[in-house]
């Protein structure tokens, strides 16, 4: 997917939202038990309930590997379901890949040539040769961890160098030599607040991923404020918040109402911001 | 596995080699493309021949996702039949993992609960509660990437703080806040000549997985003059170089025979330390 057509997708469908497939076994509807994969029968309950209000889902690796050769299967099917049923969606392998050049080329191969995946998300602690085998793809896009959402964020993404700049501003500054705003986007997390500002004084025009509103805590108001461009520039991702607020049989269409919650906040901010 | 066993190990064996089962379809021997399942084949000859000459196996799970379900079934293949007929072998799911604690735990329960691996290398770049999901497990391993053997490892990895302290230097200190060398190892490449001299002064006693002989250019004795401690402490892992040495029919006692010119260099080395 080029950048144009996300940012038309999100201009057409009022939303920037991304809905986090972390579908684990341990919190799905017990009815789902019964099927005979119960990890993509809740996923396309989910995609099927959510997808017009949102534009992009993130399943994250962990969740399906952990199960085995049956994640991996599920994984598998949910992004080829994805593919056929919502073509305009934006699909993000949650992975937070990186290795030698040799094995990154690998991982690429997996998730943008057999899968066809639209994006990886790719950690940047090897270096430019561990991102740049993802960076062969047209129209594939690396989202790489800058700022994440989590406590261990300030043990060392916000360690200073002799010049004061923080690593996840040199990460953010070099990785620009490696590829522009076609093909990266950053991991910036909602709960990283006016850090927003400084992420955009450095990359002003690019994509920005965040997770963390919702359980970790992040405000949406707030990620606009400070982190939002003139086209949008944010794929703000929910997971918990919206695929496991209900376990009856009822769970789709409270995970619908979850997602439009969000989708007529986000309506609120793009209007804003004149998109 | 405690580190007890696998010092004995290394005593016993005369061996600190780690064969890196890197394995990809395309560089295989032909002849095996036959076979119900090419890759587990390959890697189960390769086993065969080289489990007397090494204490560990590292399957990097890039070249196993690869292939997606296919490749993961051989992958669990692979680490059951290490278990099952060498259990001295200590197997590292070379996967460098590392996300927010929810997720860190579900790669923690597929590697160690699932499978029963006894350490799983890990990315340090989103701290502490990525890590400690993966040090709940007794008798189980993180290996924390420290300094890898790429050239990208310059890219941040080398960046020195306000105190003059490199960041790798940071990962190793840190770190130590997390676990102690009964339960935490390094990836140290063996590209980095006398950066283990500074190592040691921060991690005398832990262990270190040492990736970057043979292929990268790395050097075992180097490696062993400025790494090795009274406990050996070094994992020296080769994959391109003994797995892909012959891709005839006669593959695996090529591998053997290479195998086995790593282990009596290793010899050498261990009585020159008096091990």
């Amino acid at each position: 997917m080029t950048k144009q057509e996300l940012v038309e997708n999100i201009q057409r469908k009022r939303s920037f939202l991304c809905v986090g497939l972390d579908t684990d076994i341990k919190k799905i509807p017990e009815h789902l038990l019964q099927e005979e994969d119960p990890i993509f029968a809740f996923n396309k309950a989910i995609i099927d309930a959510t997808a017009d209000l949102c534009i992009a889902y993130k399943p994250n690796l962990a969740f399906y590997e952990s199960m085995g050769v049956k994640g991996w299967i599920a994984f598998e099917k949910t992004v080829r379901y994805i593919k056929k049923n919502y073509p305009d969606q934006f699909i993000i392998a949650d992975a937070k890949r990186g290795d030698i050049g040799n094995t990154s080329a690998m991982y690429a191969r997996s998730f943008f040539e057999e899968l066809d995946i639209d994006s990886v998300t790719v950690a940047p602690y090897m270096g430019e040769d561990s991102v740049k085998p993802f960076l062969t793809y047209q129209h594939k896009w690396v989202i790489l961890l800058a700022l994440t959402s989590n406590k261990g964020s300030y043990d060392f993404q916000m360690t200073e160098d002799q010049n004061g700049v923080r690593l996840f501003e040199k990460v953010l500054r070099k990785s620009q030599e490696w590829a522009g705003d076609e093909q990266m986007m950053y991991v910036v997390g909602a709960t990283q607040g006016r850090a927003f500002e400084d992420i955009r004084k450095i990359v002003p025009e690019h994509f920005l991923l965040v997770p963390g509103i919702g359980a970790q805590g992040g405000s949406l108001e707030e990620v606009c404020k400070y982190g939002m461009n003139k086209s949008c520039g944010l794929i703000v991702n929910s997971s918990r918040g919206i695929i496991y607020v209900d376990k009856t049989a009822n769970f789709a269409s409270a995970s619908r109402m979850a997602a439009q919650k969000v989708q007529e906040e986000m309506d609120i901010e793009l209007k804003k911001y004149n998109l």
